[in-house]
């Protein structure tokens, strides 16, 4: 595996998170560094909604990992992980984000990744991703929670390791977040707004930021908004959604497989959970897109759909610090935008007459 | 103006080319920082590639950058440079990525942002992001040399400001990513191998390197090879291609505006410029995402398809270091992908028994 090591330790820039959080990460000498360079994603101040808001608003953009989501933090940890228990093969249940982060790293470390996707409502962007990356994509006649039970059953009883968020070297990539925000600002905001489907981010998050407390790293935690979609919202109603239904295809998950852990993480830090409606996450993603130049996938704009919803109704302060994790690329999911924006392409003559006229309306 | 700067400069980390790079950029105390935090983009080691090919090979992936392609490093040097001589509407003619990135960095600096698109033949992720981020698109009924000639005629008479890359400042920003491979590696790679559309980022590079050279930053300059697609390759041939045709539509160009600063580069490096078919571009672009688990957009994959081509040729010496530049996110047309890998997504039944079955085949 020291292929992975050889120049990349040469290297003077940031080369990954376990390079980086070594002695936050539960490595040994015998894990091999794999790394895409994930993690290092921009915490990006926005000037014009903390003015509109009334907030010191920033967005940690997580689309800029590797394969365009916050998933390659945990799962460089799995495929490490897995590589040093001597497995060759990874699975993973997907609607499509973990499934792209899962292929890539398994090309990179030589495994060989097997995704389970429910039928329909894919983002084809993200099959795309698992397609080329060389996956075995295996399409079931059922819905995400059912895809993810039988890969349980699967990897319980055959030697393959199974790399959804219950793996639990996810959650300790995923922490690696929190510490970032909190290298960057000096300390941890006030709130961390987070779209939360199968829940194992915002547990992720709180896990961060709890250890860099007691490295002494920080010195207050911040209050966890988790923000859900009206239409598959288990943890905003106390009980399991049966068919789960958002635009947000990401969060589209009616029975979190870490339930526990974001309860415990919102209970913890005083926080709140909430749901937004599929209007308040696509206005949420094109005000972002059109008043910072920030593209967003549809479940990533949930965490400002929530905050804008939280600060109406007075629920967070003004000039709060507030830190919205985007957890995926508007690039994930195009047809969304194209879908749902009004556009139409009126051809016209390539003159500078016609040109001039028309954008002079 | 000092929106921009107020939080981003307590911030301990990377926030974009101007501020990272500013004594090596046209920056006066009056042009506002602006930034997406571009730049910064991994140097990855292709571990798996290097050892197939017998290279030091490494790639610099452009796709990382705020809108998914190198084009943010110019655009954010232009919008700034626009806000500093007091325009309200910048333009641009492109057949994706330049409008993408006009329109981000438009919304995010609060100026007019007006993209001229030839109709047809456009990667509809790219589009997506030009309409989210707000910008005013106007398809013409021709080329992408017809677009831009247009763009440079009404951006002449009016006060609206030309972003394409014959916009000087676009080269300025451009050349920050040769500094970023200085920086990572301690030098300058053997050779630097880059896709060539508009020739645009090749003249940036080059520049980067002979200034770091200048400023004693390294010792050795790269050797600069250029690689164009088959159906669109004006400076392998010598002459205007009237109508360039590849699947790699971020280099289907076939009059490129900055071909003597290219040809330039080429001469002066002792470097080369040469055409790849379109099968090996996309040969190149699976190659890449199932060994090293990156994903990039066809015209990226030219570098690597140009490396293959050049090393067994053995005009490439074993062991060189040699950084490919990918440009571009594979995100920005996954549609390519779709169409061009055999995947027939056979949906089975919801059961242990039916996916085990499937799996062990």
């Amino acid at each position: 595996m020291a292929r992975f090591l050889v120049e990349s330790s040469k290297q003077r820039d940031h080369v990954g998170i376990i390079d980086r959080y070594r002695k936050y990460l539960p490595v040994t000498e015998k894990t091999p560094v794999v790394t895409l360079h994930e993690g290092n994603t921009p915490l990006i101040y926005a000037g014009n909604l903390s003015k509109q808001l009334g907030l010191n608003l920033y967005f940690k953009y997580e689309g800029l990992n590797p394969t365009g989501s916050f998933k390659d933090r945990g799962m460089v940890m799995a495929v490490a992980k897995a590589v040093e228990e001597g497995n060759t093969t990874i699975m993973c249940a997907s609607t499509g984000n973990t499934s792209a982060s899962a292929a890539a790293y398994a090309a990179r470390a030589g495994l060989n990744c097997i995704v389970l996707i429910p039928s329909g409502k894919i983002a084809m962007g993200k099959l795309a991703q698992a397609i080329i990356y060389g996956a075995k994509i295996v399409s079931i006649d059922g819905n995400f929670d059912q895809a993810l039970s039988i890969a349980r059953e699967i990897t319980a009883k055959e030697p393959i390791t199974l790399v959804n968020s219950v793996n639990p070297y996810r959650i300790e990539g995923q922490k690696t977040s929190a510490f970032e925000i909190c290298d960057t600002l000096g300390k941890a905001p006030h709130i961390l707004a987070i779209p939360v489907g199968n829940a194992g981010n915002i547990t992720s998050y709180w896990k961060g930021f709890k250890e860099y407390r007691e490295a002494e790293k920080i010195e207050q935690l911040p209050r966890m908004f988790g923000f859900q979609a009206a239409g598959s919202a288990p943890l905003v109603h106390g009980n399991v959604v049966e068919n789960p239904e958002t635009v947000a295809t990401a969060i589209r998950i009616g029975n979190p497989a870490s339930k526990e852990g974001a309860l415990r993480a919102i209970k913890e830090s005083n926080g709140q959970v909430d749901s937004v409606t599929d209007e308040e996450i696509l206005r949420a993603q094109q005000l972002l897109a059109s008043s910072e130049g920030i593209f967003c996938e549809p479940a990533s704009a949930a965490s400002l759909a929530g905050v804008i919803k939280k600060r109406k109704a007075e629920q967070i302060e003004e000039e709060a610090t507030v830190v919205c994790v985007l957890t995926g690329n508007g690039l994930k999911d195009p047809d969304i935008v194209l879908n749902s924006l009004e556009f139409t392409s009126q051809t016209i003559p390539a003159t500078y007459d016609a040109v001039l006229s028309l954008i002079k309306k």
